[in-house]
């Protein structure tokens, strides 16, 4: 019997149903705004490189030694100051749980509370990678739309009533309220307000997810639903992947203590890297962290404003497009008159690439949409790459109706 | 409504059903045999300083970004490499996964083999962590008994042979066959080809994991299950955790690549740590890993040994004990005239912790059984434990039987 087979007999339900994941690959673009990638030049390899005598020579019988299950201590006590200090919210070390970046926390939060068949809400478009997780788990999964102030809570409100009415109750509200991936939009303070009071009226727990939420460029920072939550139904994940490194693998997220505990015990791989948390705790106990992030928002701010700028040069009779306060994206509206998948094809021959909207609904809408990552490339690559999209979609538009044929 | 009652009640089937572990705390013992610790004195902290200069400065832009979802590829062909030099398996990096420690490399399998009501057979005793994450899935837990020479495979093939006649499909053999913990006894060559031949039989994959198979201080090393299976039912795990360091959080598993595929969909944690990885392939490539190992074998065969005369010095009236020729623990069996509980009391009062039996069974038995691990601590501290633990072991021994009386 050929290998396969043994296996697929075997396998779980649950991955007996899911299509296996494709696997990345082929020959990289010349202009990749596909993929959220932290800029490479601006990791701070110099200043981790300083603190590692400390981490090994003083520090390497805990770093290098099995670790707590929670995560380490001073990580956890290094996130909960970081959340009193930049957001106001009173946390104690032993709400936070330190995981493998925030995929991780996304996951068991997923694994926590979502069984076959529940409804869960996310927004539309998203993060199509936690979307990929809660389908792990068979969720009916619900859209909320977004516009330019984040989720339509007029919609959520509706929705809400009408799945009550219907007797169901949704485990979980997935939602990126600042700086939105992929759309950009940041959720206005009233709309935050509102959506914690529904979460308490409906008795909905909400996973605030929010990697990017320090990267603002401009305008004041919103307060957290954590932050404005009263009933402890929100539970807020962030990570270290954007301010410090990816390749540390270091998210967190809070959730009151009953559902941390359950959440620890999901989480079945001798806890979160104690050689990495270590590296940030000594990076950011020296004051480097915070200093960090300041140099992020420049290079970063400076990297939208030349997406923004090149797109008004290049796009503006073609598309649309979100202005972000902050984080990795802008979400691109092509006008009716574009063909999308002609533009796709006109793109990739510039070596221009990006993400196609549909990868971030889990209808499959958004043919006419895409997302552009501006973290990832230097300005002047920005510049030309969108200069060349703008050739493409300029090439994607479809014939003019001949007059007199029917609209 | 309290916070806890919230979310238990909205709970996914499988936690609302499993109990919450208890967190590890309180005092440390004078002398901890309770935990397969890896030696903290003898972590390669310097070495891995001096390559922590061409990780960040020379591979920084790698080590720092996100990473492949499947390991790094270099970690990859290290791990194959060292099964082509270890073992003689011809396994390619695609047939690798890079996993958070051989902990998370149990739950993939688990995850993607066990559903509620499975059965799943497991040595008796066995390593209950992996016990517990497996019950995370609802199996049913069959228990083969080991002796000397590892698992009883006549009773393996009795029990297959009986769930066959009862319509059962095992979905998984989890076994320990080198140094297994916590007996400390090796699967022999005959026994190992037999097990491969009942599992390709029965239609059964094998869970094979190895975290101390390098740390042999005596005697041949034998082929591994993976080397002598033809049935590609064998899946096999390892670690860098006893080898290198813990804390680095680096375990792998090589699979056939159908069910490879699969086991990657469900790691959802975007991929084991690429600063990690980068630091273990870093060491590895420069000679430093072998040449650590060969150290890490002259250190525990040295702690291993000063166990052994201890016991035999000091113990040897009240209870036996298995003599392992590598990896990290000794199992010991109390005499009938011993009182397990008493012993227990009397060990601690003296400052001796040891793992009690009961922890290694998922039935509950083997309360006359304990293991002591002689990883952690150094020899003279050895030696005044175990001396401690013989004056416990007399303390804790049953009053004689008056003459006369019933027996």
């Amino acid at each position: 019997m050929p290998e396969r087979d043994r296996f697929e007999a075997l396998l779980s339900e649950t991955l007996r149903q899911a299509a296996p994941v494709a696997v990345m690959g082929g020959p990289q673009p010349e202009y990749p705004f596909t993929y959220g990638l932290p800029d490479p030049a601006s990791f701070p390899s110099r200043a981790l490189l300083r603190v590692a005598r400390t981490v090994l020579l003083e520090q390497g019988r805990e770093a290098l030694q099995y670790g707590n299950y929670q995560g380490d201590p001073a990580l956890r006590s290094l996130v909960a100051d970081r959340l009193r200090w930049l957001d106001g919210v009173e946390v104690g070390p032993e709400q936070i749980l330190i995981t493998n970046g925030s995929s991780q926390a996304i996951a068991l939060v997923a694994q926590a509370l979502v069984n076959r068949g529940d409804t869960i809400l996310v927004e539309a478009p998203t993060f199509l990678g936690a979307v990929r997780t809660f389908e792990l788990f068979g969720p009916r999964v619900v859209e909320i739309p977004l516009d330019d102030h984040g989720m339509r809570i007029d919609v959520l409100e509706r929705t809400l009533t009408d799945l009550r009415r219907g007797g169901i109750q949704p485990k979980l509200l997935y939602t990126l309220p600042t700086f939105q991936n992929p759309a950009g939009v940041t959720l206005t303070l009233d709309r935050r307000r509102a959506l914690v009071q529904l979460a308490e009226r409906f008795n909905v727990p909400v996973l605030e997810d929010d990697p990017y939420g320090e990267l603002r460029f401009e305008g004041r920072a919103l307060p957290s639903l954590l932050k404005l939550d009263r009933s402890g139904l929100v539970i807020r994940c962030g990570s270290f992947s954007k301010i410090l490194g990816a390749g540390l693998r270091l998210g967190w997220l809070a959730a009151p203590e009953s559902l941390l505990r359950r959440l620890v015990q999901l989480k079945v791989d001798g806890g979160t890297n104690p050689f990495a948390s270590h590296f940030a705790v000594a990076f950011a106990r020296r004051g480097l962290l915070e200093r960090h992030v300041r140099l992020l928002r420049r290079v970063y701010r400076a990297r939208r404003d030349a997406m923004l700028e090149s797109l008004e040069a290049h796009c503006s009779e073609h598309a649309t497009w979100t202005r972000p306060q902050g984080g990795f994206f802008i979400w691109v509206q092509l006008k009716p008159e574009i063909d999308p998948a002609r533009a796709r094809e006109e793109a990739l021959a510039r070596g221009v690439a990006y993400l196609p909207g549909p990868a971030c609904y889990s209808s499959g809408r958004g043919a006419n949409q895409l997302r552009l990552a501006f973290s990832y490339l230097p300005e002047d690559q920005i510049r030309a790459g969108i200069a060349r999209l703008g050739e493409a979609l300029a090439a994607a538009r479809r014939a003019p109706v001949a007059a007199g044929a029917p609209r």
